[in-house]
């Protein structure tokens, strides 16, 4: 445990460092659009989905100049939705990271404005050459990145998050739920790790398949902090889900089988690396982090 | 006249088409985000940046079926910004080409989400062999796209045009204002035709240029049809700029050095086309329409 932690602030430094490198700073009229888009990414949090991409594409050898190019850009579209889920018209949160929502220290407009500039640069990033040298790996990159943030994934389950019979969602509808709008993002973070690297089939479908795995078992985790952690631990409010009347996996499992699902498939995600033996073992453990972790 | 807006229903036609097959249906939970995508883009309208795709890469005898492909992409990214745009926390209009705005017959929070999947959507759709089957050449249109939408372009006009001091920008900040907000994704549909058909860079400039001048002319005539034109004619409220006291071309100007401006940007962008002789001669008549148009 200790090693990805210490991994996850090496690699959150390193994102954080290129992040603010890759986003503009403009003094313009338009600045505070820009000022709101770097509050936002890079305003810390666990910076899981980039490690995940730097630690995927290190099975592979791959550059880590190019993967933390890949990882930025991944946080950047994570940092987008953010700044809209928590706008008044979907979440209406007002605090992130334990600071203030981005339209709450500026308002609606800007934080609307930041997450469409963040969404956009994220692309931008990809199609630079400094994301991989070869054309045909930053295509892929790109297709891969907007398959999963669009309606087909990210935006498609934030969807279903704020439709009217959320609260009624059965154990599938929720998982669907969480695959869309969590689970994509996770499951393309390893899977773009495994393009920088030039993975074959059966080397893609194994991190897909670990992706999926600890990207649910993130989700089932997040409800159970929501019951059982301080607001202190987590850096926004508690119990929210559940006072909203949101189906949960911890309302249609109860605690108890809701963390041995979790812990089911945190093993099945260790299992999915066999085939990297002992190189995918920090991979492993980030399964075990992901399980554990109190905020 | 009679030829643009008939070659401009032709390609509308075309687009519409396309834009239809590119966008999902699916009667999922989140279905209505993708009802309200295809609401938004398919709901009509000039289709001037497709047009202007599609119009300079035959220029240089690019594939019809590859410029169609960036036609859709650059409309959809269009569309995502009204989407946007007429939102409460923004410009706040009810209405959009005769029929309500997406917020008002969904809810805000749909907007929001469409919006983004539009967006999100258009890049996937470059990144698409069937945009162009070279890869340097769709990465060139991705970046592109991403320049002219993003904080250094579209989103960074909306941005001054939401700012406190909107109201008292002189002649230079409204220009700055319409090149950005407006401009950049003018000029990109021409870039894009050019980028399609690897043009050379004394090409690419003329085309850019023309751009920049036809994009400044019809903000200057948006702006005298804010004042003369009926809500009948545009198919929303008119007197609107005016009325927020916005500083508008118009209001610095008057109506009638306005509309020289105007017709004075418009002979120049036909003389940037010199180099195309007779080829170019329905994107000179276009530039005549943008000075003599209604809506």
């Amino acid at each position: 445990m200790q090693d990805v932690k210490t991994a996850l602030a090496v690699r959150a430094y390193a994102v954080q460092d290129r992040l603010d490198a890759l986003l503009p700073s403009l003094s313009a009229p338009e600045g505070e659009v820009i000022e709101a888009m770097r509050y936002s990414a890079l305003g810390g949090g666990k910076r899981l989905r980039p490690f995940l991409v730097m630690e995927t594409a290190a099975l592979f050898e791959v550059a880590e100049n190019n993967a933390l190019e890949v990882a930025a850009a991944l946080e950047m579209v994570h940092c987008y939705s953010l700044v809209h889920d928590d706008l008044p018209a979907m979440d209406d949160s007002d605090l992130r990271r334990g600071r203030l929502t981005v339209h709450k220290k500026w308002d609606d407009a800007t934080a609307i404005l930041a997450g469409d500039g963040l969404l956009t640069e994220a692309f931008a990033v990809l199609a630079d050459s400094k994301a991989h040298p070869e054309a045909d790996v930053r295509l892929k990159l790109i297709s891969g990145l907007a398959a999963a943030s669009g309606a087909a994934g990210m935006v498609g389950g934030q969807m279903i998050d704020l439709s009217p019979n959320r609260t009624n969602l059965d154990l599938d509808g929720i998982t669907r739920l969480q695959a869309l709008k969590t689970g994509a993002l996770i499951r393309y973070a390893c899977q773009a790790g495994a393009i920088l690297g030039k993975a074959g089939s059966e080397e893609y479908q194994a991190l897909s398949l670990y992706a999926e795995d600890i990207g649910l078992a993130f989700q089932i985790v997040d409800d159970l902090l929501d019951h059982e952690a301080t607001p202190e631990e987590t850096g926004k409010p508690t119990g929210v889900d559940s006072d909203a009347g949101k189906a949960t996996f911890v309302g249609q499992l109860g605690l108890n089988t809701a963390r041995e699902k979790a812990e089911e498939l945190v093993q099945s995600a260790k299992s999915r690396l066999d085939i990297f033996a002992g190189k995918a073992q920090l991979l492993r453990d980030t399964a075990t982090f992901v399980l554990e972790r109190r905020s």
